[in-house]
């Protein structure tokens, strides 16, 4: 199945982009050339570029926020880019934690310009979202940036529950949930509520949204993780099984874990055998998620969670149009491309 | 000579202690271990422990903001947790960055929780200062934050030349000079104002206040690297010269090297020669900083640093007792302990 990415994230990404430029361009040089080159503006010396930057999946969700509020897109920028630069920041923190050496196609900011540079642009981005946000001339500018430090704690412990799981092997299904929901969720949730927040909207409106997108959030998780097993390279721009050759605590690989099937068990047993794993054998342990149950309770819970998503939607007041462009990216970024 | 801590020091610590303890208590488990660890509240294991927290100079600066502004210290509390805060967010990601094993002599969170749990704990710090500023019920809070996000964004950029300075031998004072101010005096100035925007002071107090705060920084800066040559083991917690050792730009070392002179020059191909430095080549390194200028200007420029910092108290109208605990925090800061 081909996903077709919905008009409204390209829309998004020449609204937002210009935008981030502006605000990378505030950054000290020592610090904006880490970043420029990690979002894909710029290469390692600085020369501009439009290799590598992200979807802009985040940014769109912002918009359609602020829309949802009944203003034009334009008023949902600020809180837009303050979503993406905070995205970017945990994704420069989690390359140097996890140790990942290519993101987006290209080698990740830590192995080119050390970790130190890419912690400090880290941690200019994330200070550089605030800053966008309470300098904003909007009317709940102070509001919608505890809305995003609340979804940066939440990030963070996610992060650091996956950091420790990686040291445990008696992970719950119900812990990697909590632990998705923060890590990914969270943010989604900020993402399709902060511009109707930023622009004053009811707390009724504002928390439908995040409803919406803590569900979407959840399904995307549900689905990357499904993707990192049976995805193809071309759409992953990861090995096949990449997952399982990092020996990943995924959803689908603690459903079939904590399954107390059979097939379960020789799973644990493959997982926690020190030895490298041989193609055969990722394929062995693929096969062995599926009999677990694994995967079809994943396909089941990124259903759920979509339909749960869509349900979200149902009682607020939102225009027709902006409805159906977050369904469209909803079902755009859960599409089941294995 | 022995320097005498001011008062105001010793009750920041108990007044501001127990708000830093709340405010990590909302951190998740994973991450409240390593900031628990890093503030000297606990041991390794999560252990409550009083062994190695800091000075909290910067929070008595906060609470003589608040007090500056004619309120109670108490009102200082939240902006003097949330600079407290950033410092040691700074502190964390610096000490990974710069390779430190030892910190208030006990060892450095990353060489006991790993690269990634210090990272996020920074994180999880600089967000939560955030957090506490804009959640305070207090008129100015929004303003406040925006204070400490520019701070932040100085301290990034300093950490950013100084991790640059490292790879260049052409380091111009005035450069080194920009580096520290960013580096140490821009948190400074926002420590010694804060409190007062908080409380939403007149511009004119809170720009004393602020200029007050970055001159005291910038003296504060000279004399720790004047201590970082010259002072004794058990006044730095670092062996001697330690930063000769480290062969670190520090300002009389860079002063020295920019004099023109010919121990000038010597001190720089000392510095250069990949060859591991003896005990008597630091001992000469030293006397060639004295020898090219570079201790008698980071004297004198320390001392017209503190001339600046009262001159800049001067003309702001703020009660007696509190001018003259500020001026004896910077006196005591910048005290000759060589």
């Amino acid at each position: 199945m081909t996903a077709v990415m919905p008009e409204g994230v390209a829309i998004a990404r020449d609204l937002v982009g210009p935008a981030i430029e502006a605000a990378i361009a505030r950054l000290t040089p020592d610090v904006r050339v880490v970043a420029a080159y990690h979002l894909g503006l710029a290469d390692a010396d600085g020369n501009p570029t439009r290799s590598g930057s992200g979807k802009a999946l985040r940014p769109a969700l912002a918009l359609l926020s602020a829309r949802a509020a009944g203003s034009p897109p334009e008023r949902g920028v600020t809180a837009a880019v303050a979503v993406e630069l905070v995205h970017n920041f945990s994704l420069l923190h989690d390359d140097i934690m996890d140790g990942d050496t290519e993101r987006r196609h290209r080698p990740t900011a830590w192995t080119v310009f050390g970790v130190g540079g890419a912690i400090l642009a880290g941690d200019a981005l994330l200070a550089l979202a605030q800053e966008l946000l309470l300098e904003s001339e909007m009317p709940h500018s102070a509001w919608a940036a505890r809305c995003l430090s609340t979804a940066v704690q939440r990030l963070i412990g996610g992060q650091g529950s996956d950091l420790a799981f990686e040291k445990r092997d008696d992970v719950t299904l119900s812990e990697c949930l909590d632990m998705a929901g923060d890590k990914t969720a969270a943010l989604m949730a900020c993402a399709c509520s902060i511009g109707a927040m930023h622009l004053g909207a009811p707390p009724a409106l504002a928390m439908g949204l995040a409803g919406f997108g803590n569900h979407v959030g959840l399904a995307f998780q549900l689905t990357d993780d499904l993707l990192g097993i049976w995805g193809a390279p071309e759409v992953t721009g990861k090995p096949v099984r990449a997952d399982l050759r990092a020996r990943k605590k995924s959803l689908p690989v603690v459903a079939a874990l904590s399954s107390g099937t059979a097939e379960g068990d020789q799973l644990r047993a493959m997982l926690n055998d020190p030895e490298p794993l041989s193609e055969n054998d990722l394929i062995r342990a693929a096969e062995l998620v599926t009999m677990a149950g694994g995967r079809k309770w994943a396909e089941d819970e990124a259903d759920a969670q979509l339909a749960a998503a869509n349900a979200s939607l149902a009682d607020v007041d939102i225009p027709v149009d902006v409805h159906a462009e977050l369904t469209a990216i909803a079902e755009f970024i859960t599409a089941r491309q294995w």
